[in-house]
């Protein structure tokens, strides 16, 4: 059967100070993410088969937002990114349906394009169906974007797309417009389907003691101590990314490109995209004023009004979390500024 | 007798997004500005002869620091600059006291050396006792400030001051750096010390319609309708400085030159002049934390705590009113911003 796994629990920490983390906020439209994410796959998995994994913490905005999810929620007990979360996510689906087939899918990007994504999504369940391979959407690049990891395709892509022979990782701003000239590289969306089955083949190969723990979880699934063994198990998982742990290793992977209109929402300057721009250049987003001031970026929501006056292209953020004040072409350094909070 | 007239009606406009007027504000130390400007006065003129004037909206404010005032708040109907400020006072202080002379002191400004300041307006008083001459306090400057008022000395000043031969409007940087240099001119701090009968005088000769509008205010002082006609009164008075109206076609002006560390703490820069610096130049006041970034200028109070990076030698301010984003060398400007959004 077709599901979906979701992954909930980013923390969204290059878009700090929002008040919470993105996938739960209306940040394209009046629907959070989360929300458009579910409405996506309308259609494509019917509404018992869809999956959010996430921090237990993240339960009560998740539901706030989808209703009640019952066990179809998986609580992580701690963030130990993406590779334990799917890992988690595919032996609970096991356990269920052992010929499950899954669509695994970041709770917090953006689509324009719902019909070409429902499209490309279905065409991902049929080749992952039928050829038991790890099916990944790709995004057609619009420009050379610096901030997203990218997919090399082994061919020209048919019309059901084209076999994929490697990843990249962020690249430079030259090798970034090389790879777009090329053609065929596509941005990595983390979007992917696959048997269940393959993919705990997968981590069995690749990452084996992240899998022993997974195996452990998985034969005390239903039993009193399951919490427990989750917890104690969970953080002997190597806290990796999906791509890096997984994907990168692993052997006939698909691509499908598409063009569906996708962003990651990745960092302010990737939000701001979606804002109107005034007379000077500026992306507005809330109470601000800005006078004798072009190109930058700002955003208020649960924060004082900003004022602006002789600054350009810097982004200005105003929450009740804080004020953030960072040059537009370094906006990924506010990790830098979280982390020093957090260990002051 | 000896008054002191305390001039508290400013709006700090050029410190937006303070929460309230500066002089309500322990801006520098534990004191509120105001509660020093009265204390500064311990030993020169005793409690029942200080006099506050400002807005009635401020008088809770200025009794929450003082105790209660009585009569001696005198509330301006409107805020009209300092020129019918001071002469709503003279009127006030004419009817109880017609030998009185007075102290005019703003409530909003600094002084480091108290003692200093004391003895410089004993002088002050003295003189204006015995020549009845009007006498001003010229800050001797540090520097080739571009955002004060300067006083032109006639002469080489004794030990006593000297005769004013004139006042300069706020230069440029060249012009300040020239006045600096040659040693005759003083910066203006707005405090002067005559005889009430001579300003009153003054605004009859200079100011002609506005002395004829404070007639009919102190001859219905006391009655039942007393404050109807101020409020019609008062708006026909000239809103202009008492520098503008008065002083400057004043004869007989004198000045004591003192070095009693004053500021007027008149901009974010100013103020920022009070506070410690970091290693990297940056004048940090409140919960604000800065990385890789030079010589702002931070102050946070009632606001979102500030995170910076990668930024130079901006004005970055945060309260509950709002958030100030300005280059530092531009930041009298905020002025503009306060209009605007007043007028929107």
């Amino acid at each position: 059967m077709r599901h979906a796994l979701i992954l909930a629990g980013g923390r969204s920490t290059r878009l700090w100070p929002l008040a919470r983390p993105k996938q739960f906020l209306p940040l394209a439209g009046d629907q959070s993410l989360l929300g458009a994410t579910w409405d996506r796959l309308d259609g494509l998995v019917t509404l018992d088969q869809r999956w959010i994994v996430g921090g237990s913490a993240h339960r009560r905005a998740c539901e706030a937002i989808l209703g009640q999810l019952g066990s179809r929620f998986i609580a992580e007990p701690e963030g130990r990114n993406t590779a334990p979360a799917i890992g988690l996510g595919c032996v609970h689906l096991n356990a269920i349906d052992p010929d499950a087939v899954v669509a695994i899918l970041p709770a917090d990007h953006h689509v324009t394009e719902v019909d070409v994504f429902q499209r490309c999504l279905r065409l991902a369940f049929e080749r992952a169906e039928n050829e038991d391979c790890i099916v990944t959407l790709g995004i057609r690049p619009s420009h050379g974007a610096t901030g997203y990891g990218y997919l090399r395709l082994a061919e020209a892509p048919g019309p059901e797309g084209a076999a994929l022979s490697g990843f990249v990782e962020k690249p430079d701003a030259d090798k970034a417009q090389t790879m777009v000239a090329w053609g065929d590289h596509l941005w990595n969306a983390g979007i992917f389907v696959a048997r269940v089955a393959r993919l705990l083949a997968e981590f069995e190969t690749q990452m084996p003691e992240t899998f022993a723990a997974l195996e452990s979880v998985a034969e005390h699934l239903g039993q009193p101590d399951a919490e427990q063994v989750l917890r104690a198990c969970y953080s002997r998982c190597e806290a990796t990314s999906i791509d890096y742990g997984v994907m990168e290793g692993a052997s006939g992977l698909w691509c499908i490109p598409t063009s569906c209109g996708w962003s990651d929402l990745g960092s302010w300057t990737g939000l701001a995209e979606l804002w109107p721009l005034d007379g000077q250049n500026n992306a507005i987003n809330g109470d601000a004023q800005l006078q004798q001031s072009r190109g930058n970026v700002v955003y208020v929501a649960g924060g004082p009004p900003v004022a602006v006056r002789g600054v350009d292209d810097l982004v200005i953020v105003s929450t009740a979390e804080g004020v953030l004040v960072i040059p537009k072409d370094r906006c990924e350094e506010v990790r830098h500024l979280v982390a020093a909070r957090q260990d002051p």
